[in-house]
């Protein structure tokens, strides 16, 4: 595989999001690294952390290169005011806006062959006055996408979620025969182009528990989800179920499913976080560009403290070169 | 602890109930287990998988006494019609509820220390003409238990659900305080004197994915579930949360916490059925009597085969013993 340039946006400032980009370059790395932050930001938190890091400004008219342990590249983007680990300041909101618009438009342009995101903290990105309801529609925005796809990650199981940030209450009317359908086919079409997957295994859950058990516990399983997934199969789409989600997620089902739809949140998720704890990664699907991201937070207390958890940001980086290998084949 | 007699109800005659009875006596036991089925289909089935297994008539005017590996008691009960493995025959609908009924009255006069129960078949009861949604509600209705509360536990975690079998938009208007404040006292009530749990915690899951996010995501959590944990917390009671389910189920969280409310099913159960695969047992709390049983079905199509898995029998009838003990001790 030849070797990119992968953007890696740090963030919230006052966040893990610098500490994270800097704890990976301890490690080599088989593309160029090209964090999108404040060069001074990065300076400051790696001296606070103890950690020495070499790094290169990014230029887009270079071949990318490896990188060794300790080396990283920069995109530099000005903080507007002077970052206080842990302290969230809305004079810095779109610096954080700054360097997704970077990372977004340098992809459009194949300066980058990813984008992979460390965490932002969306309350202070409005404060800042900007309307701002995260990574995903951001980047939907700015390329012009009309449905993305949220999938989770970890060694041995994907989740990608039919409805995503909904109250508990709105999530049965959102399940619409044109929603899955949209989603479904994005499931496939990007595990075939993006993990090179050539006939994927989709295990989809029921809505109701137990799947509605034949319509006792609810409707929607045979009146929606059933008729669209006969319709699909019928397209020769390898789909499973609708399955009850309590029993889905054990070996006998899992062992032959490359993905798994769950309706909702809290119905994929938490397996999917207790399984992965700390090697999770979230991937947007439907884009026309490759972004993963972690799966957790700014968690503002553990800002330079050299407590934080790079696991789920290398894995977010690690599935980005596995995705560009999978799309280089496909 | 003393040796107690624990019933044991083979459920379907038809499913694997009667085969993981006769496997489980493959082990010894520090207790009387006590069959409640039909000899002759325990006889026929332990010639189908070639086991040896001893059964002597259950005489409760005896005192119980300690099982050696082969050993089981018998209290029995005739099937109407003869049995054939995997095939539902509606004519025995009413021997299961025998069985149950059996269990349940032996355990009121004192003749059982508890009942463990392998799986029954709802469908063919209600066919039998007889209206039966569950063994839940046939002990509640049997003991005079107005409210009991589902419990799944496994090796290092017990999720209990605040709502169990309902059509998931039915979830979030049948989550309400009086409800919350039932089933959380019923918890800890039962983590107390049946686990011999002094002081439980009980993490408790927002019903909105990321427990609402100050309301941004719904509404539950501001108006009903928070000043509900602040009012229950004032009295003492060790509740944190609401906290978001997807990364609830964390170690940071779940290393000091002896139980996990979840506000529905699918909210909690595919976690606990993930982790625990083969080694999870449901316990219903609330009743005056200890009830534990298998967390799966009938399984018809592995009846007399031989391959049934015993795993989760076996940990429902260890859970009956741990809980038998904790209680002597309270």
């Amino acid at each position: 595989m030849p070797v990119a340039a992968i953007a890696l946006t740090a963030g919230e400032p006052a966040g893990i999001g610098p500490d994270l980009c800097l704890q990976l370059a301890s490690e080599p790395c088989a593309h160029e690294r090209v964090v999108i932050a404040d060069p001074n930001l990065l300076a400051e938190r790696a001296a606070l952390l103890g950690l020495q890091v070499s790094i290169s400004p990014f230029d887009p008219g270079r071949p990318p290169r490896a990188q060794a342990a300790g080396e990283l590249s920069v995109l530099p983007v000005r903080l507007a005011a002077p970052c206080h680990p842990g302290k969230l300041d809305p004079a810095n909101g779109r610096y954080v806006l700054e360097t997704l618009r970077l990372a977004g438009e340098g992809c459009m342009r194949g300066h980058f062959a990813a984008i992979v995101t460390a965490p932002v903290h969306k309350g202070v990105i409005n404060e800042a006055g900007v309307p701002f309801s995260g990574h995903t529609e951001f980047f939907a925005e700015l390329t012009g996408t009309e449905q993305v796809v949220m999938m989770l990650a970890c060694p041995g199981l994907r989740v990608a979620l039919a409805t995503t940030h909904l109250p508990l209450r709105a999530v049965a009317d959102a399940i619409t025969p044109a929603l899955l359908e949209r989603v479904l086919r994005i499931l496939q079409h990007d595990l075939q182009t993006k993990f090179g997957i050539r006939q994927p295994r989709i295990l989809v859950c029921g809505l109701n528990p137990h799947a509605g058990e034949d319509g006792h516990l609810g409707r929607e399983e045979l009146d929606i989800i059933i008729p669209l997934l006969m319709r699909l199969r019928s397209e020769g789409m390898d789909l499973v179920g609708p399955l009850p989600a309590d029993t889905l997620f054990t070996p006998k089902h899992l062992q032959s499913a490359d993905a798994v739809l769950a309706m909702y949140h809290d119905q994929g998720l938490p397996v999917l976080k207790h399984k992965g704890f700390g090697q999770a990664v979230n991937i947007t699907l439907g884009l026309p560009i490759i972004r993963t991201s972690v799966d957790h937070g700014t968690a503002l207390d553990l800002a330079a403290s050299g407590r934080a958890d790079v696991g789920s940001l290398r894995v977010a980086l690690h599935t980005a070169s596995e995705m560009l290998a999978a799309r280089t084949q496909a």
